[in-house]
């Protein structure tokens, strides 16, 4: 019934592992080169210590067309292929979500260590087992939750962690722009994903319920608007809209502290800006009225550091792969991510009556 | 069951009253001096065929102040006084929500026109009853749903109607700033009758069901950020944040149809943008699959005329007690935003469980 | 030759006055109900300790309109009337340009203290003549350069002075907008003052030279738009562009130092923002090449206090008025002002050649 | 004396060339593989009938690497390699301005077809000279003005051309940022080309004169912030803003016409901006007042077509080789931008006295 606080762990604990010596590069193998594949195919090639052995993919001409661009990966259409490579320390997925639990779970049973894109899993069960399996197999199994790598969100999170903001009375969030509509998949799932893996890292908590509302508006059956409401157990709310149709890109999540104020805009040239702000409530002395005072202070853009998002994120895989650990936190969160997806969309189909979240971490007995 | 829908009444139906003659100026007691009523004073002094007869306030203060800056009008701390000038046509009430029933029906059955500031009453009940009494009496009863007469507002009204925007998808619309905190009612009851009277006017339709989240964060019991979702007959969704805790002011409206979409954002110098974009959805001729495909155009920001609302507004309610009748439409969706206010407030007493409309407009014979 | 420096001045030498006692409230008369007029009679009627015992137009339909408004006022046509008042201590002018002149020295020689609206007057000459009236009347005049009393332009006098910006490389200014065209004075008359004393504020000393290129887009001969250089003792450039042809209105100042930078803006939310950004020369040791790095770090837009800079300027009038003398440097400022507009329109004549300021402070005995 | 019009060259006369026969690939030499050399590379690989056989620069690492990613481009650091070899058709030269005429005019001797970075030349006397090498060779010269194929800048001289903006009054623009300092020249040779190409290309017309001041701020010497102000035969006046010392990136170019007012912002989401502004005069009858009227109308984004400006730029380049004549127009107009850099630095030597542009295009007998 915990929920794993993410910040509360220390320091990884090194198991046994299969993995490489230090030193020696971790050989990698690439599966899916359709929307996000490259872009991690390109930094993986940028990172000193490893080597992408292998690409994978079922399309011929996505496989050659990359197959020319880095001619030391061996590309192939045969996922067993390159599971039965020895030589092959970890398995990276990007291929859509209904394959993930397929691959990963067979990858695992290989004896690889696993990043699959997000969602980790088409259901939090799948995702549950992915856990257990890579904790049995001693495998690291890690979900590419790139945000929680963006240094926006990393100084959102110190500074909440800082107790700046005071107690967190809400966090509302917007993430739309016009298209680009999913064929088999919901915009809860498709850009969800993103502002629930942002909330639980910030929030350190998982929410006792999520209610939702959505329109299909254009595809009959796939909701490509939705507004979703989460209740934490501290008492903190937070709102979501998710939307492909809009007039304008837009990504802007407030944070409302008791303290201060934050707003997070990741298209802005200042993704973070810290408000002064806020009410004073003075409780009545005996029968008198409560005051209310307003404070609005200094704004503040702090200096983020420029560093790739998917640089750190890959960087940290392949050290978990020498640890023969995932990132502290991580396989949990992706796992409670799905079921978040789950619970908004169970909520979309009850058109909005609140999904309690039982017992949210069940499965990790790590 | 049905909705008088405000587009479609094409003429007032002039009734007998005792309104004046045409050609003398329309007699009037402003009652209650707080923040709005100074606004409504200084606006009815710029009617040229308007004569405020009496001031009203509580506070000898106020009375005093007003008196000096507008020495015509008389100044009484006893509402019966005007109620009792036999010269007084209508009396424009804006003092606290929780008044809003009690003076008015007196007023009413004075034999006064009447305008109350929004919201028209404290419980729908008490709204219809109001309705009711006015149809009664033959006397006008308008409630101050003061963006309804806001060029921008009007303007997209007009785009709507057009039906350039096609289907209408969904609307979402935001609130916030920092302050100022209502002492006896929740941020839906201070904010919502702006939102709820915006939706009403360019929907011409009552939502079905009201869903609604809120957090009491400063003060206990009462709300001060709420995010209300309510859906329509015609399949349109909307969704509605309203917050006094904000790091800066946000009013911005973005309404999406299938073939256009608008921001209406009243705090911009463009406070009405049209963009020309959407998502064409091909269907598959036998067992293929579905196309979709994006499309940007131009923007564009119409010109709007800069009649100010306030003017206008009571300009038309001086031509209403002339003509014995309240603008159309005005006094039902001021009755229905009472009822959408109390819907979002069970809601979110209910923690977010969706509350059915069951019969918005029973109490409207009229 | 020296330029008197505004900050350099410790403390205001009190000399023998005819002003009044302290307690009882300085009597004044407004001269002038235009455009800027009934902004100034507003704001005195907020001030404790000021009476307006006159109000004083040629126009007679103002003058009845603002003697209903203000009624213990007395208007008059007849600027000779109130000068032959002994009880009026003090004239404030806020006429038409070329009038300014003739009346303030009227005013002097009359005994009265004297605040005349920006520019001082129509000529450098005229200006220098009412300082030296002042001056030998033993009366205080000041000059209406309001922005001088703004709390974004002093705080950027502030960070300024405080050394946080290092060198000053150059100021870069526009303020333009649609409209409003005078009919007898150019853009530079009209709009240069704001510029011009902000300047002369902030950088306490006065330019070396003036180089300025003009177009009399509308009406031939009153040039509506102006692009200004203007070349500092210090080795600061500085940049204006004014206008009152653009497609909207800003008003954007940007000061760069070699530690940090200002953005100065008028009509945002954030009037001021601090960015500490600049560039890091590092010198060859022997015959290398030298080395730039570029820094850009948090960006912090201050809090400002929001008092009304009419009201601090006439306080600080009145207060004058009170211990017989201007404000300190008010006088030199507002005719440096006049100086460096009759440079830029001289430059403007030229084609743009610049203009030396030979002496600028020829005149400032005091 | 005249100035060859851009937009009233009709058509290219085709003359005899050594170029190859249409259907096969044009073969060309990239020279300069610095900030944007590969740039080129990139863009000319995307090309369909391009063949780069070499890619030439005096550093090995860039060669080593760039060799590594084009395998199919032959690395060379000896440019008279590439010279001799007949296959051959055309280079294109990316390197410091300094060697522009050098590589350039051996080049056309050696019978090759010529593409340079902007600026052309590091004068106007020698990019003359290229001009007549080229004609004299029967070899086509093209400056790569990239910003000329930006569909933005297209969209405002279409909008120019079709006289909607009625006069065109003035033109003002900004173009700054924090950085990158060049160490061998001015911001004016550094950012100037940009400005300087796109009002050419847009006013179609050579100024009369320029005056300019700037500071050398950071590296002395070398000016690192410039204000240019120049004055067109058609009346109109045009301003320039450029620096490497700015808090944030702004490229903001207004046109102000008597009609309507055009806002170019190439770093917005919107680049184009058509507002229906303007003042209307009116001629006083007899000797009555002039009477001048202000309207504001919509304001209008037109959507953008989304080509990317170096690939039409160098299509348009292999386009003119196969033709065997550089794009009309294009080489008078680099020369001219030099002609102007050269008047603007000029000017800056003399503290902003203007210099007047004799005879701009003497040296086009073409």
């Amino acid at each position: 019934m915990e929920f794993e606080r993410l910040s509360s762990i220390p320091t990884r604990t090194p198991r046994r592992f299969n993995s490489k010596q230090n030193g020696s590069k971790v050989n990698v193998a690439l599966v899916g080169l359709g929307y996000w594949g490259p872009n991690l195919l390109r930094a993986l090639f940028e990172l000193p210590d490893v080597e992408v052995s292998y690409i994978c993919d079922l399309d011929p001409d996505r496989l050659e067309r990359f197959g020319r661009r880095y001619p030391s990966a061996r590309p192939t259409r045969d996922f067993e292929n390159l599971l039965a490579d020895p030589h092959v320390d970890a398995v990276i997925i990007a291929t859509p979500v209904f394959s993930h639990f397929g691959l990963a779970s067979r990858a695992l049973q290989s004896g690889k260590h696993v990043f699959v894109e997000k969602p980790l899993a088409s259901t939090s069960a799948e995702a549950g087992e992915l856990l257990e399996l890579a904790d049995s197999m001693d495998r690291a199994i890690m979900c590419g939750h790139t945000f929680l790598y963006s240094p926006a969100v990393r100084e959102v999170k110190r500074i909440i962690q800082s107790g700046d903001l005071g107690e967190i009375y809400f966090i509302s969030s917007s993430r739309v722009n016009l298209g680009l509509h999913q064929r088999d998949v919901s915009v809860v799932w498709d850009l969800g994903p993103h502002d629930f893996s942002i909330l639980l890292y910030w929030m350190d908590e998982m929410p006792e319920w999520v209610g939702a509302v959505g329109r299909d508006s254009v595809v009959k059956g796939i909701p490509d608007v939705a507004f979703i409401d989460l209740g934490f157990p501290s008492g903190a709310l937070s709102h979501i809209e998710l939307s492909w149709l809009a007039p304008s890109k837009l990504r802007r999540t407030v944070v409302v502290g008791s303290q201060k104020m934050v707003v997070y805009d990741d298209s802005s040239s200042e993704p973070v800006r810290v408000f002064d702000s806020g009410v004073e409530y003075e409780d009545p002395e005996t029968f008198g009225q409560y005051q209310l005072s307003y404070r609005t202070g200094d704004i503040l853009s702090p200096k983020l550091d420029t560093t790739e998002p998917i640089i750190t994120e890959l960087t940290d895989f392949v050290q978990g792969v020498r640890q023969g650990v995932a990132p502290a936190g991580n396989p949990t969160l992706a796992r409670n991510v799905v079921h978040l997806i789950e619970a908004a969309e169970s909520s979309i189909e009850e058109r909005g009556v609140p999904v309690q979240i039982d017992s949210p971490v069940a499965h990790t007995a790590r």
